[in-house]
């Protein structure tokens, strides 16, 4: 596997940095493989620290990759303890990827004169583009995925509770090897699937409504992410124009997506159909946005990303139309960018079968 | 209802603020009934605003309670509009729950000569202390998470996986209504049982090994959390010997639990008992942590808490026992906090049925 941590070290230079304290979990598993860290501590030319606390410790020996292991105990000060270390390599700027308010000014008081950078863009460059454990990982998460959506449709009957319906998608998921759901489930039927999260309730579905299932499942912690908009019975002429405008936007946008494509841009080839079949006011979020071990990560498809697409990156391309007091339409799949074009992680079947 | 906003605001006066800027989306949910909000404005004399973006914008007019709508739009600054309204009002003292540093630099910098203030505990305070629609729903949480554990006991077999076992669990509370689980279940196996956070893999159970099952099902948002441990077949002296000490802790630390306890002597209860069996240097957590609308809140059980329990607290009381390289106990219940004594939530049955 690629070694991340000399990734970011690499990346010390330009971004005026002699050291880099990570403190987001999903991070710290990034670099480690282990969740379950309090910091870690990376310097540019000497040992890297996971500091643990003490009922994590055995666990971070056990699993860790790349770093020492350093326990905390119950009511040590954590912020002392990484600016201690800092102190002692001599480190002059130091860069963050995430702290709350009273860990950062307890970690800059600690720190003294050592400089305490904002320098999150840093690891965000290394985790948009996807190495081929990653790929691996997410191929699998959106197989699973799949699989979740074909339950879906095999359950889907009047009568049936939304929440009945997310049991069916998850359990299908997990039991072929999903570690949990990548996101609360969103099974949104009739006036709610306007809104673009309606959220999952004990309202059962029924003939000709509009049923929204965003859904998607989680492999070695990587997501990924879906929707299907589905309906029992023969469609009214505006739900069928209010489907057929989101396909054409997302078969647009998905021609669009490769190498060098700037994210505004994807969104307004998908933003333009809409706007043609008549519902431009009604598509009011942006179209996608990267995934990966965050359902919601970058690169951002929106029109005010300043984003350039990358081979390896990963996005959901995800249209839709919402009218509210009456229905809504997504679809969405998640999408590998790659040098000449793109590549449909998720598979799912856009319409029931008849 | 309970109106928490208003309470939010009696609070004021104590807390030497004039409005308060909640942020934290569990925050924003435990106020106004919605999740999606971008900030939420409470004044001290003044309407309350939400701040949404447009995505969410028409779910939030249907849904909140309590509070003005106000839409985002992409782009907008929100530090600015909330700092500007902060202004208008002519705000002195604005406390704040949870900012990350670049929000909280943003924020103070629109809010000028406005004293920003941390003030999460204003906010801990009301959450702490369940109101009655709140203990409706944990009750109603914990009845689903039994209903798991009971699906866990029926599915246990050798030879079944972890995750096999963990999607019966989540299948069983899904369909009877939990919105979900309310962390990522655990089920850890043999060596894996010796880690309090071991996970859940592909492992396939066997005859003689410690199982641990850390599992929790939601809803309505609140969470609820219970452990048990089980094992195919008889158990070993040493392995009943652990299981012994685990349950005397558990059993001692529930009948300390009422309202004025002190939750490190709650802890101390429970760790006395184990220590006499031989295990002390085999406890390396906290007795419990509060739970809510989030799974790990105040107030805490554990060496270092200052909390001092109060009726209507929500806790779990999990003493564990664990041995690297062998196994790990652990018997966890969700419990209510009584004027004159302590209530399981949760009861699902510690043993395995013979």
């Amino acid at each position: 596997m690629v070694n991340r941590i000399q990734l970011l070290k690499k990346s010390f230079e330009k971004n005026e940095l002699d050291a880099y304290i990570v403190t987001d979990e999903t991070n710290m598993f990034y670099f480690t493989g282990f969740e379950g860290g309090a910091r870690l501590l990376v310097p540019a030319d000497s040992e890297n620290i996971l500091f643990v606390y003490g009922v994590n410790y055995d666990d971070a020996k056990a699993t860790v990759k790349n770093c020492n292991v350093e326990p905390m105990q119950r009511g040590d000060d954590l912020n002392k303890k990484v600016a201690d270390q800092c102190k002692k390599l001599k480190t002059k700027r130091v860069g963050f990827d995430n702290l709350d308010v009273a860990s950062y000014l307890g970690l800059k008081k600690n720190l003294k004169k050592i400089q305490l950078k904002t320098a999150g863009q840093a690891i965000w460059d290394l985790r948009r583009v996807k190495d081929d454990t990653e790929l691996h990982n997410m191929r699998k998460a959106a197989e699973l995925t799949d699989a979740g959506a074909k339950a879906a449709v095999e359950a889907l009957k009047p009568g049936i509770r939304e929440y009945e319906l997310a049991a069916e998608v998850e359990y299908a998921m997990r039991k072929l090897g999903s570690d949990g759901t990548a996101f609360e489930t969103i099974i949104a039927s009739g006036l709610r699937s306007a809104f673009p999260h309606g959220g999952c309730t004990s309202k059962k579905v029924g003939k000709g409504e509009l049923i929204q299932f965003d859904i998607g499942a989680r492999y070695q912690h990587y997501a990924a992410d879906l929707t299907r908009t589905f309906l029992i019975g023969k469609p009214t002429p505006k739900q069928q124009k209010m489907y057929k405008a989101v396909m054409e936007a997302q078969e647009k946008a998905f021609q669009k997506i490769r190498e060098g494509a700037k994210g505004r841009l994807v969104d307004a080839a998908a933003r333009e159909i809409i706007k043609k079949h008549g519902f431009g006011q009604n598509f009011p979020h942006g179209l996608g946005h990267g995934v990966g071990l965050a359902v919601h990560e970058l690169p951002t498809l929106s029109n005010v990303s300043k984003d350039i697409l990358k081979a390896g990156n990963v996005v959901t391309n995800e249209p839709g139309v919402y009218v509210v007091g009456y229905g809504g339409v997504r679809v969405e799949d998640t999408v590998l960018v790659k040098k000449d074009g793109a590549e449909r992680l998720t598979k799912a079947s856009y319409e029931l079968p008849v």
